[in-house]
């Protein structure tokens, strides 16, 4: 079966495919977690189709507690899971796991996305051999949202290759540029490219060449050159491109950062009974300050260069922070996402060029810890 | 003349060398900053004695004006000064700077450190052509004392080397307990490697073979394996341990990180009458914890690894920040650094073990900023 466009019902041959499938099985609280976040995607995207992935056993009284929910989603038995410990070779040879069957659902066509807080590096793995990359992509990489002084900004490669060249490293920036637009709807995102200072010698010759690539091509005007690592919260460019080993580092060194603040600031606001007062008459403004920069708020890892929408969650996530992930999901399906990476890969005329097919060496970073 | 011990006077041949050679000239307000740094520093360290070095002409009025300063520095004429903007290579070239007779001041013997605000790559490279690597140590790198959760740690490296391989991992894990004993006092820092996972299959084969050294080596005990960018400033370890590249960026994304959340937390009191009262209830509290943060605080990195102490103060210092500076040059001279560090590679076996004897790239990267 083909792959059918977003909500065409004109080719009355092939149903209309499910928006998600989702890994009913993946994540710490599995499958409750799931479901919750699923009620308060009912809500969001009521029309929405949803096909559940798991323990049909499990899942069918399961889901009878989560009325909207239930409304928008199938269930599909799975009859084996993912732990979160498991290798990526050992899982994927696991047949008929929650995790496999929802990525073939998005091979065949079936469903435009998939969404799982399961384990990564499995994920990664079963994406890159089930999904597949998008002709013109040689690595697949992991984007996400984060907080900036300047509003939200987006970051790749999070942890899918550890290491990478100058190909890679512009691949990261069209991707990166196509989830700016998808994920911030902001139709000409300004891209950095992460070094260790923004003078055009910096760096290695790897960055030089990638930005190079970069200010010759099509994406010239929105690239901003080199950026470092204060740029990121600065919010300097929407789009900040890495390697995958950096990437992870920088972005739980920012949330590690954010976190040594909100600790130190707790204890001066316990000091005593001034403070504890002074408190009460900020706790509002704190209150909106915290759920800004909420971790859970950025949930929703997209492996983003593949042949459909795959979004990791965080495997520690709550209810809210899994909807936060289908949302991320619902907005690369409904903004057509892998659309504008072919066209701009169609532009720089990188579709089919020399692709790398070794598989990268992957990692599997909890995005958002 | 070899080297003289620190503070002995029983060799009366040799003259007692000079704590500091100081580069008057580095630095973007030098040499007014450099001045008003050592105003504060001889009140620290009455005893030190200080080589001033730069132009005489300017240097000999404006030091009249600075009375502690001028008791413990001796003024020596250099004809040239380097620039912030200059190349390393070019800097190299340039006969006379204030920062070259520094150096030659270290690597005589004559003094036991040097401290420069200046261009850093060109810091740097004649550090390495003049003062000279420690035997044992192939890749001299760039560390810092920076804030965490748990009290003060250090990292490294910060940008002296991009490209790392696992025995320059080794080095690093070596120099940056010794600095961590010296600067912190600690007498038996533990050490994690930066990757991006904690698990042992995690990272590249270089940062696997690192670990299996390390675990094998009398600082087994010490060793904590892999850590991740949220354990920087969740000060898991006292010495985080990194390639310069990745130890650069992730020291600017955790103090930018830093700057967001007080950027935001400063909008919260600013939104009505309320929180503003609010805001001096807890201002004593908030400004210990700026202070505690202040990037100005932990200022000066240090070169480590050459055969006499090599401090970089950032290049937009200020008097407080450039005194800074000098403490930690000061604490290293005092606390015998690099004895420690030839006693562990001895240790260790490392001693004239396969050194590499390429330069390594250097990039001139701003510490703190």
């Amino acid at each position: 079966m083909s792959k059918a466009p977003v909500a065409s019902d004109r080719d009355v041959a092939a149903p209309r495919p499910y928006a998600l499938a989702v890994d009913a099985m993946g994540g710490d609280r599995a499958p409750d977690i799931v479901l919750a976040g699923l009620e308060l995607a009912a809500d969001r995207h009521p029309t929405a189709r949803v096909l559940l992935i798991g323990d049909e056993v499990a899942l069918k009284p399961a889901l009878a507690r989560y009325p909207k929910a239930a409304r928008i989603c199938d269930i599909r038995h799975a009859p084996a899971s993912i732990s979160m410990e498991m290798k990526p070779t050992a899982a994927l040879r696991v047949r008929g796991s929650s995790m496999r069957l929802a990525m073939e659902a998005v091979a065949s066509g079936e469903a435009l996305g998939v969404v799982s807080a399961g384990n990564s590096g499995a994920m990664l793995a079963l994406a890159k051999i089930i999904v597949k990359a998008l002709p013109g992509i040689s690595r697949p990489a992991m984007v996400a949202v984060q907080p900036s002084s300047r509003g939200d900004s987006v970051m790749l490669d999070l942890g899918a290759n550890i290491a990478c060249d100058a190909r890679n490293l512009v691949e990261f920036a069209v991707m990166g540029e196509a989830f700016a637009q998808a994920a911030l709807g902001l139709p000409r995102p300004t891209i950095g490219l992460l070094n260790v200072g923004s003078e055009d010698l910096k760096g290695d010759e790897r960055l030089r060449q990638a930005a190079e690539r970069l200010r010759e091509s099509v994406l010239a005007e929105q690239f901003h050159g080199f950026v470092e690592g204060h740029d990121i919260t600065a919010g300097t460019t929407d789009v900040v491109v890495t390697d995958g080993f950096t990437g992870n580092v920088a972005l739980k060194t920012g949330e590690g950062a954010l976190k040594l603040a909100f600790g130190l600031l707790k204890n001066v606001f316990q000091t005593n009974l001034l403070t504890r007062i002074g408190y009460l008459l900020v706790r509002p403004g704190l209150e909106r300050m915290r759920e800004w920069i909420d971790p859970r708020r950025y949930n929703g890892a997209v492996f983003v260069g593949l042949n459909g929408i795959v979004v990791k969650s965080h495997g520690g996530a709550d209810g809210e922070s899994f909807a936060s992930a289908i949302d991320v999901a619902m907005d690369a399906v409904t903004h057509n996402l892998n659309d504008k990476i072919r066209a701009r890969l169609d532009q720089l005329g990188m579709l089919g060029a020399d692709t790398d097919a070794t598989p990268a060496n992957a990692v599997a970073p909890e995005p958002v810890s």
